[in-house]
């Protein structure tokens, strides 16, 4: 930093990215509380997927960046997964008594990033400069930011036809069966501008891909275009981290999913789908056996995360196998 | 009732309307309540102004029609004047949290209302079309109709220059000095369609001005074109209330505001401001020397509402000055 810098010395702007992480909700967001924790403060960027972002009651709603900025500032619902701790359910109530769509849960406190973001995205700002003022506000040196500023949306083909992501994973809870997903407008997307300056930063150490849904939550961000490429001519290595444990997906549809759709739920299958993009592929003591495509590095750990200790330790794992 | 029709003999729209209200917020809704009680149900039509509407968080909010939801439903809180009655503020401190503006409370409960109409008008409903759905909704069986589905905006000329209503009302709590009030794009607006057939409806038995504040709550209903003649040409007598007791406003801006528009806040100065649409002026004991228009019959009564008993004996004393 210049002495002539006008920012805080505290300024997470003034320390290059050193960690980038690509994530989706849930499972991916646990990792990246860990490697929000044992990372310096501003050196870390979480990459969220949005192809799970959907509008409805009027409002912009993006699940998987609302749950990285919930964790990662400490506001995160500890047991539900989603939405925020000590909610409260007013609104829906509310709703309900006056006919409402009530199946997509809005609690009365997360509400208010939903209306202040759908306020600023209709007065211009685009979703990096709203989430960016977002974890701001809440306090989060980490950089959280979109996959891309314009709108991709997963969708997918089942039994009953075509559906939206949300549609299919909370109003149906995933009955229908999967023949196909897609993300519409990907092909139109631009890699949202924050991501490149940091994946080409020289004094970049790690980019772990979380163990997320790779269906569901990682492709939607690979598949963005110059995503991959982006990745393989990154200089810092490329972590996989399995989110496969035992043979089994830890929760979610990504083993219902992957069978359907053909493939094993297995930790070698995963990585399959990354071969090109990543160096070392972490997959749990449970799966030690697992196969890793050539020129692959495998590292075996411990990937279940139940506590704070959990993610801060399986981070260090993922950034151990760097070194 | 013919006796093929396909409603059950419970519903509000086998009536014909015999009593019409003219209403704002918080005074009016007391009086508009006390007619809901005692008019045979479905027989009642409260009409709101809707001058006070505002855009705000990316809501389409209506404070009067929504007061007189609530007042109507038992809903609303009895004692702040507006909202709604055991009301949470969650999202409000969460959007306290991340920089929202929170100068305009909106209650968790509340905020179900206000999502809805703005999802439905979106969605190309009219503002009557969205109001009937909620009176339903709410088990309502007056019919609560706002002036025009076109959207009319009270504006204040002021020492700060113009400000929107609630910007005035709400944020400056009145306290700017007004020199001239506008209800921007009136000229432009329609009666909503429901009013007129119930104005020329033979059956009618009285229309009632309720108490409500003349200027911001009354004149942008009166300010409809049409309305004024509509009234003056209806068969049945016009009854307005004076909001004001012993020479004073209740509660609320009206004698600010009146006296700095260089009018006397007195009952005799508010009918004035009605004389060729009133039959009857109905006034509080307090003020039983107020000068009438020529023409005008003054009825002479307790206005103040405090109990649901007042505002119901006050709704008779009104409707008998008729006979």
């Amino acid at each position: 930093m210049l002495d002539s810098d006008p920012q805080p010395k505290s300024s997470p702007e003034a320390h290059p990215t050193s960690v980038i992480a690509l994530t989706g909700g849930v499972g991916g967001a646990k990792l990246a509380f860990g490697l929000h924790r044992i990372v310096a403060p501003g050196e870390f960027m979480a990459i969220c997927n949005t192809g799970d972002d959907f509008y409805h009651l009027g409002l912009e709603i993006s699940p998987d960046i609302d749950t990285v900025l919930y964790t990662l500032s400490g506001l995160a619902d500890p047991s539900r997964g989603w939405g925020r701790r000590d909610e409260t359910w007013n609104f829906m109530a509310a709703l309900k008594e006056i006919g409402g769509h009530t199946w997509f849960q809005l609690g009365d406190q997360d509400l208010a990033t939903h209306i202040e973001r759908t306020k600023r995205l209709a007065e211009g700002e685009t979703l990096s400069t709203v989430t960016d003022y977002f974890r701001r506000q809440l306090g989060i040196a980490t950089r959280i930011v979109p996959m891309s500023d314009d709108p991709v949306r997963t969708r997918l083909r089942t039994t009953m036809g075509w559906i939206d992501f949300q549609d299919y994973f909370v109003r149906q809870n995933c009955a229908p069966m999967v023949k196909e997903i897609t993300f519409d407008n990907v092909e139109a997307a631009h890699i949202a501008p924050a991501i490149l300056p940091a994946l080409n930063n020289p004094d970049l150490q790690a980019v772990v891909i979380c163990p997320s849904n790779p269906l569901i939550s990682v492709e939607p961000i690979l598949a963005v275009p110059g995503m991959r490429k982006a990745l393989r001519s990154c200089t810092a290595p490329v972590i996989g981290v399995s989110p496969i444990i035992n043979g089994q997906a830890v929760r979610g549809p990504t083993a219902k999913l992957m069978e359907e759709l053909g493939f094993k739920s297995s930790a070698s299958a995963v990585a399959q789908r990354y071969t090109d993009v990543i160096d070392i592929w972490v997959v749990d003591e449970s799966d030690a056996n697992t196969c890793v495509p050539t020129g692959v590095e495998k590292v075996v750990t411990k990937t279940l995360m139940t506590t704070t200790k959990d993610r801060e330790k399986l981070a260090q794992n993922v950034l151990a196998a760097v070194q």
